[in-house]
């Protein structure tokens, strides 16, 4: 039976699937624990009043689509009024079927503004007309799309020298109950050594905590110090983004001189740069380990790749895109040596590049166990791969190396307040996938095992994974 | 419902894809923007008398999938006549049962035989005499074939050395209007410096030329010269073939004496090829820009794997498989380069290693704008990719990581004048793959839209694109 | 329709899946070319008295699930009771939803123990309670499985140094007519000559055949001798797994040197270990090709990776993942060296990468011909890849790329006497993937072609394949 645009079934391939959906996924609440929203933005509750800024000012995965389709850069990262960014953004939509941006855009049509139209040149200026008189009550702030979207928790994304103000500020707010926990991400501190403004870095680390940095021990001891304070401010999660992991294993003494050479401004070479990084990554995941935090590492992104527009426009424009796979022997090594040597975190590793996901996938398992569900996990499919096809895939390469239920499910890695429809995109796809099991017979059909498989996989996993301690 | 054998639902999942394809689809002109035709043949309106020698004379496809099965070489590239070739095809295929070359063959034999049974041993006979009867008025001609296929426009393969007499004379011949366009494929001009034939190839370029070029600052005029020729006999699109690119920018003074090495016959090492090579993509790639023209760039073909075969038979006869993925960062690196110093013309990028779509079709994205609509884009699926399912799966990266509806669509890339049905093929792929987003209410379902969608992508894409300056 | 759990329809997509399982497949006996049992298991005709040893005591793809899901070691390869573990194991099952293992043990419920229930925390005991008393009989014995799973032949892996003393008597037995070959893997006459034990093993070899080794031209003419020991000994297969392929071919002189020098206990480079692997591996090439013998190349399985869990348990308890793909080069190097130089066996090429499938099955195609059907063919999907989607994905691929009807089909490559549903799973998926052509009228729906295709696939072609000279 044919459905209609964006209806109820949407996503939900068979009447098992709706009712999956339906009984046991729609109604639960959102644990993100991975995003990029602005602490500030929601400590000061922004004030969102039109849906062209909300939704073009900063999407790169829209601008990317826009630029496909022969926009000029002027209605996209230009000087052009939000009124003319969002009809030209509109407008592309018919020439992007199949994009996640397609899909996205329309669910949050649905979902925010009660709208369920395709877009396109002839009724964007009346969905901008619509859209924008919902706002006008200014009911688009990031606290109430945050509540509104039946978040109970978000995990944001912060370097170790962050003052995390806002974060306390929002803690300490009564009228405002929805958990935003700081995630700690040392990419300077793992990754940086090479990098002129290392030495800068540093004396950022030692402002903060007060400790002189000029020896390694010092600056690992200041580390320590912002781990501690990013756990007294609820963190439970680390993240970072990395191009390629070391061969060997570095040793104490030679990341002491490379730190060294990193902050006298002397010459760092790759392979120095890479074991420095190496023992970096080892020190925090055992660190990660004894506080009782996750570990999350993002793998096979390449930025900035183009000159011209990165001078222009900046980091995070729409000039990234998906590396090789790593050596999944200098992972296999890595993960090895921490577990050798203390003992691995809860680790959840992700990768653009789909063609790795079973290398990556059946290396984590060989890590399994220490009587923790999940311990180790390949993350949910994540930016290029975040569309149907992709979280399928991901669904299928989870289930045919590992335990399906253990998984943490869906995050949006988002920097936008209307971002939540994402999760709501998977939960439909979950349903989907689980109930194809069921309708062929693969499956128990009881209702108190698809209950509790829904559950876990939609939130239960993630809030007891990210409990902390 | 079960369908007949290569009934008018071929390839159609539903009602919806079915009323796509007949009403948008079929009808539609074919502009063939990559092929192997000969003009030579096409110019002399060259007549077929037998099934077999259409079929079998120079179809590698076929060869592999005969050896595949154990036939005899003497009735694949041997002395066997025509009938028994033939016959030994026909039989094989019970055995290839998901083979685009099934595919082909039995599509072929109903478009241009009216012949809708299944090929086989007890069959085979029956075939072979009914098809030869078909050809027996001389209406198998190249000319007749071509415009019998609905053929608007094709671009052959040429060496910048070509004469292109052939396409002089069907330009000039007022009683074919079918544009029978040279692509200028510079594979011996970028990667032949180390080969031992340069200095003949160099030779041939200053004979066609009149121009010495001794220095390299001739053989780059020539170059141009060459590209001036081919565009004012029509070429609107080059090509060419890489195995691997270089890491690092080639400046022109390393270039200048890699080139005096290798017309001096002196030895050139691997990286100075690569470097040269890379001097003369960047070069091209810009006089492109300049013209209007689309550059196309292959990937990850090895060729002539098998030495004994490749000794007797020569290249093309079907030793030639899926190389390894290339550096993406070397692409990225040289996408950059041309894109700093000019500008990029129209790209677009084929590979026969499925695994690094995601890896190619995010890179161009990088470099998507200028305000032109898929001025970067994936290539179709190529080769042995060409397939049902190879051709869902380029559909699916296209659409997942950039926008389907500025596509340029399918091409035969094929030797044989009764090849075109694989732009049937593809057309009936896309619309099944369109009608699943419209059934499930992902996609807007007004016929206006869907009308351009698909005209879009079945022509006329590819008549914007390779229309030149 | 919904089909019942574990129904007659399993896995069977289509009435006429349902058609062609029923009436062609299902009742072939099964010609298991690839397995890990043990023959001192058969010849003594082991005893299984309860269903927690017979799953749990060897079966590191159950361990790793059930560590992925946070049980104890204890009950995994620890201490704890038979009952306790098979509890804790039937307990996860509701988390592995989509696994090969849920798939599996559930069938095998189904077709040994007639129990089809799904399993969890609830239903154990009382699986437990009705499996062993099922076993009470002593119906559970290596050879009654065997014969009870309609097993024809089956090929287990043996060391050249092997005695085949277990061979021989099952052999002799005249009780027991099921056909147990040996196959020939000589991992460490190809690969060991850097390793520590590898003078012990020459010396094994010297043992065994009363010849001297101190020479390499003897060491080859004692692996001669026990070749035609293994072939006098129903022998018509070898396989050898491989991390990587030389680059370059080695010459025997070279090779020489090597040997010395790994007999001697002197260091052996890792690109000295290599080549010394590549003659090795070229000359049993050639001496397989010259018995008529079937080459089995398995790649990209990385062992060992847990450091900690290898000295506690040993190998193959669950710590090995999928490597990186190969040099596709490499290979074509090898196979083309091998085909000139005298040859190529019948070769079937197994990877845990699928992203690699195409590289390897095309490269194959390079060398299909010698009137052989499927002389050179990609193998079954293996380890982590035999799941439903990893076996569709071997099939597309075969297809896409060559001939599936003279593909060998299925083997367990299991340790378990139990393992035999393998084979009716992969039945069900391949009528289902066939009736999909049918339904669809891309294929021949005649019986006779029909039953042939798939009775090819299911046994006939492996029973003509290794059959031996």
């Amino acid at each position: 039976m044919k459905k209609g645009f964006f209806d109820d079934r949407y996503l939900l391939g068979s009447d098992t699937a709706v009712a999956l959906y339906n009984d046991y996924a729609k109604a639960l609440p959102i644990f993100d624990y991975h995003c990029h929203l602005s602490p500030k933005d929601i400590a000061t509750d922004r004030v969102y009043d039109n849906i062209g800024q909300l939704w073009l000012e900063c999407d790169h995965y829209k601008w990317r689509m826009m630029r496909a389709c022969g926009v000029a850069e002027r209605l996209i990262t230009g000087d052009a009024s939000w009124h003319d960014k969002f009809i030209a953004f509109a407008s592309i939509m018919p020439r992007i079927i199949g994009s996640p941006v397609y899909a996205w855009a329309h669910l949050e049509l649905k979902v925010y503004f009660d709208i369920v139209r395709p877009m396109n040149a002839d009724s964007a200026e009346e969905i901008w007309q619509a859209a924008n008189a919902k706002m006008a009550d200014g009911s688009f702030s990031a606290r109430k799309l945050i509540v509104g979207s039946h978040v109970e928790a978000l995990c944001t994304t912060d370097d170790p020298a962050d003052s995390l103000e806002y974060h306390k500020a929002i803690a300490e707010d009564e009228t405002f109950t929805v958990k935003v926990l700081p995630s700690f991400r040392p990419d300077m501190a793992c990754t940086g050594v090479a990098k002129e403004n290392f030495k800068e870095y540093v004396e950022k680390i030692e402002t903060v905590t007060g400790i002189d940095c000029d020896d390694f021990d010092d600056f690992l001891k200041a580390m320590d110090n912002r781990l501690d304070f990013f756990v007294a401010n609820g963190c439970v999660v680390s993240d970072i983004s990395l191009g390629a992991l070391s061969d060997r294993t570095a040793d104490y003494e030679e990341a002491k001189v490379i730190y060294k050479k990193g902050l006298r401004g002397k010459e760092v070479t790759a392979e120095e740069e890479m074991l420095y990084s190496d023992y970096m990554l080892i020190y925090f995941a055992k660190e990660y380990a004894r506080r009782g935090m996750a570990m999350q590492l993002h793998f096979s992104a390449i930025r900035n790749n183009n000159t011209g527009r990165f001078a222009q426009l900046g980091a995070d424009c729409g000039n990234d895109s998906v590396g090789p796979a790593i050596s999944v022997a200098a992972l296999g090594r890595f993960l090895d040596a921490v577990e050798q040597d203390g003992g691995l975190p809860k680790t959840i590793i992700y990768t653009l590049n789909e063609a790795q996901y079973y290398e990556l996938a059946t290396m984590l398992g060989n890590f399994w166990g220490k009587e923790i569900p999940g311990r180790l996990q390949l993350g949910a499919a994540w930016w290029f791969c975040d569309h149907v096809e992709g979280i399928k895939n991901q669904l299928k390469m989870a289930s045919a190396t590992g335990a399906l239920g253990v998984f943490n499910g869906m995050l949006t890695d988002s920097r936008s307040f209307t971002s939540y429809p994402r999760h709501d995109f998977f939960r439909r796809i979950l349903c989907s996938y689980i109930a194809e099991f069921v309708d062929n017979g693969e499956y128990d059909d009881s209702p108190a095992t698809l209950q509790k498989l829904i559950a876990d996989i939609c939130i239960d996993n993630a809030r007891t994974y990210f409990k902390g301690e």
